[in-house]
This record gives structure tokens, sequence and C-alpha cells, in this order.
């Protein structure tokens, strides 16, 4: 068993069915959060470092893990890293039009 | 100047304007204040007691006031007791569907 496969095992993702909307909400609430978030949903895949977040590493590796454990991000190692998606397909079908509500609404809102 | 009058002044109520979207998606993630939103969405102006909810009273206060604080409901007194509205035309105004899409999700979810 590889180094990585362990770390892997390490990342917990809740399934899709278990999903809370509370625990979602919670997550978009902090506005760094939804900043990756936003940039998750405009181009894909990401690593930790490539957000050019203004906040610690260690506070950006809290949000990155109130993010996944709420199910609204996935996780999977990359060598030292870690390369972070939306779960958009799992959030639409939990709770259809909700992510896009959010995030048009965040883009609305900063913009005005 | 009354005693109705004092307490009236102690309500803050952030103007639509200064709404954050952070602060309402935070107010919205807990399981209690969202059936409160869900009640009040329903039917309208109710008094703090008449929720029935599974918590205590200062537990109570202190959802109510995250709300207010927040901008998702209006609390004016009417004698001892404080009424509740939701500010549905400001979070419309504010943030357009979201309310209908968090209010329609936690429907779904929790029917499901």
């Amino acid at each position: 068993m590889s180094d990585s496969t362990l770390t892997a095992e390490r990342i917990q993702h809740p399934p899709r069915e278990e999903l809370e909307l509370g625990a979602v909400l919670h997550a978009l609430s902090d506005p760094v959060r939804l900043r990756i978030v936003a940039t998750l949903a405009a181009g894909g895949a990401r690593t930790c470092g490539s957000f050019g977040l203004p906040v610690t590493k260690s506070t950006c590796t809290h949000h990155f893990r109130v993010l996944r454990e709420a199910g609204v991000i996935a996780q999977r190692p990359e060598g030292t890293t870690r390369v972070n998606s939306l779960r958009r397909d799992d959030l639409e079908a939990r709770f259809p039009g909700l992510l896009d509500r959010v995030l048009d609404t965040a883009n609305t809102t900063t913009a005005s």
C-alpha cells in the first residue's frame, strides 16, 4: 500500500444522501469559503495553494475542511497537496438550484 | 416617552442595503432558525412563545436575535413580548430568489 493510498483513505467525504442543508448553508456563509466555491465553480479542480486567499495556511486548511465535511467539495491527494473540486452533481441532486442561486446572489451582491 | 417606545428603540434592524449574504446564510444554517423562518413564511407574524420550539427560552431568544441581526426577521414589541415577521421584501430585493430556494429545499429535504 503506497503513501498516497494511505493519505486518500484519511480524506473522508459524506455520501450524497447524507448531505445536510444546514451544514451546506453554514459552509457557504463565510466570504472566504464562498470565494473558494465560486472559483471552483468557474474553473474546475484546483490545488489548495492556488487560490491566492488573504488568509493563513492553517485558516485556509480549516475552510477547505469545512467545505469538504459539508459535502460541498471533494479533495483528492496529489503529491504533497490536495486537489479540490466542487461536488456540483451531488449538491444539485440533493438541493436542486440552491448552489446556483447562492453563487448568482454572491456575484450580484459583490458587483453592486 | 413610554416604556414601549424605549423598548422599541432598543430593537435594532439592519437596513435593506446593509444585509449581507454571509450573515443571512449563517442565520438560515441552523435547523431551529430555519424552522422559525419556515413558520413565519407560512403564517405571518408570530410571538416568540408561539413557535413551540424544543429549546430553552434563552436559546430561543438567541436564535431570534441572530435572525434579526442578519435582517431575516423584524421584531416589534407588543406588551411584554415581541412579534416577529419575515423581512421577505427586503430579502427578495437584496438576494432575489434565495429565500424561496432555501425554503423549498428545506421542505423537500425534510419530506424525503
